[in-house]
């Protein structure tokens, strides 16, 4: 297949510009567009440029807030409540992490809530953050009503995903970014579009019954939560979904489970909950990042079952797909996405617009 | 199915005499036989009296200490790293966990780490202890190696069990308590015991293919982590572990990993990892308790799949336990668990035993 190489810098200025075109302030645009650009480069295409045109229409339509700035509504030596003043999620992301960093830095801790918050792209962005003060990092979000818990038929958990990074020595990481769901939406689109049939334990149907069609999960039924069915364990995961749901809407006082707006319908505003966690290391046992390090070894270092599958710890798919993306000079992209976002970018006036001279085959 | 049915004093007691007599102190013996009944009541019987005699021989070969309390090691206003100075786990867990919950109500959140820790029954009992005082509480611990990794063929990873407990309003409250293996070893020894094949995505065999046979899981396979295989997000359930070790073994410095001895090994000790948090939800949004009520209502609430089986909240399921003991006065255990348990007492001295006088049909 044929994509479109773009550098970084260039994919950041477009998003900038597309923000800023229908009002965003500038250094909103900015952290926004870092959140996809790093959401690509990752390998994590449904959270990066793909979905630049849901913020452009979010500010444009005002569903979403142009103007102020995130509020501390309650503070202790290692908590804080926000307000996000409904402004994009990561620029509420960006102001909760820095937040609890800073409290680590003092208590040890830092367990900032958001409520009045929005998309806010890949959850690992902001556990990534921590990275930089050599601290553990984690983030959760609510999200629309996607999951149906075990035993049911409607949807009332969103994928609610769970993001925890960990520093290792030189540079290496533990970086968990998972949806509670067995598997995204955007899998099961995509099995969907193919025409293919999706694993057993995926989703349900309309009646809660585990499909393998992906238009019965689509079309009325739902994602299911990690474990799948009953049998093997679905319940731990609908658990897990609903953990992150009380450290995100229960604790902010956002909305919550089915209270959220359904999925691409911005009928009125998102107001999502969230959570943001920093951990300091130095105040518990010396040596962190050498056992941090030794305990990845350990995985990847282990006679896997099938010699082409190496075993992996989290965060190497992805840091294999920002390797590669850097060794072609850019992000690669399919030509649908590029148009789609050019003729977003010709509609709101912005130019120049995204290049697609440079094409390489994956 | 006939059972002896046992007071829960009756076995609080028991237990109590049994590891005093082996020269537990009897604050610390009182700790353990809370755990014990407690799992008991709850319905998980793999962590309950079924366990008491680990505990004894524990004691009695000296390989756990029956001398001192925790230490505190290096503190800060919602951190502190605990030396469990290779006490009994309970004795460990309560110390670190009340702690957190002093720490929660000065600084918003209490996160507390052990090293030299022992099994601390179920991981529950900890989270639970928070709810006394409104509290969310949780609780995580590292465990002798049973699981394995994703595409790996070598158990490397413990059960790691995930527990959080939220309080609703009115004395009701959410209360997950899972391992990260997609099911316990337990079941799996169970459906060997009875001949009976298990479901797909429990566990693999020695090289790693997942099986449907309990022998091949149990001799030189390994559970798997919740998910099953790559395809269905076993992944998931794989960084999950991987999570509860980095806040145990690599956050404590203590055994973590393939480090941790065999189970049911006791040729060293232990030194298990564990973690302990208290948040405390008044430094939040005003409110929780009824958001985490009227969340945990949604789920139940709503029409479930099949008519016989409501949606149920984390939890349910041991308040419906715990309901029925109470209802007939006692726990319900079976004849060979009392058998081998007053076995295990004349032994040490103890008298009088475990009653058997009192026969229930389950």
């Amino acid at each position: 297949m044929s994509r479109c190489l773009i550098t970084k810098a260039e994919v950041q200025s477009f998003v900038e510009r597309c923000m800023v075109a229908v009002g965003t302030k500038p250094h909103h645009a900015r952290s926004l567009a870092e959140v996809l650009v790093e959401g690509d480069h990752r390998g994590h295409y449904s959270h990066g440029l793909n979905r630049m045109d849901m913020y452009v229409k979010d500010i444009e339509s005002g569903i979403c807030a142009k103007d102020g700035e995130p509020v501390v509504e309650k503070e202790s030596a290692a908590t804080a409540l926000v307000d996000g003043k409904n402004l994009l999620g990561p620029v509420v992301g960006n102001f909760c992490m820095d937040l609890a960093i800073k409290k680590a830095k003092e208590a040890g801790i830092g367990w900032v809530v958001a409520r009045g918050s929005n998309h806010y792209g890949i959850a690992g962005h902001y556990a990534l953050l921590a990275l930089k003060e050599n601290m553990i990092g984690m983030s959760f979000t609510n999200t629309s009503p996607l999951v149906v818990p075990t035993r049911g038929k409607q949807c009332t958990l969103g994928t609610n995903p769970i993001s925890v990074a960990a520093p290792g020595k030189d540079g290496d990481s533990f970086v968990l970014d998972m949806a509670t769901s067995a598997v995204a939406l955007g899998k099961v689109e995509l099995h969907d579009r193919r025409g293919d049939s999706i694993p057993e334990g995926w989703g349900c149907d309309t009646h809660g019954k585990l499909s393998t069609d992906p238009k019965k999960v689509l079309n009325g039924g739902g994602l299911v939560p990690i474990g799948g069915s009953e049998a093997t364990g679905g319940y731990k995961g609908y658990g897990l979904g609903m953990m992150v749901e009380v450290f995100c809407g229960i604790l902010a006082g956002a909305q919550y489970s089915n209270n959220i707006r359904t999925w691409k319908v911005t009928d009125r505003v998102a107001n999502l909950g969230q959570c943001f966690v920093a951990i300091n290391p130095d105040n518990f046992a010396h040596g962190f990042n050498e056992r941090m390090s030794d305990l990845m070894s350990i995985q990847r270092g282990m006679e896997p079952a099938d010699p082409d599958f190496p075993v992996l710890a989290a965060g190497d798919p992805e840091r294999t797909n920002m390797k590669k993306c850097d060794e072609m000079g850019g992000i690669p992209y399919h030509i649908n996405v590029v148009n789609y976002m050019n003729d977003c970018a010709k509609r709101i006036g912005v130019s120049p617009l995204l290049p697609c001279d440079k094409v390489v085959s994956e």
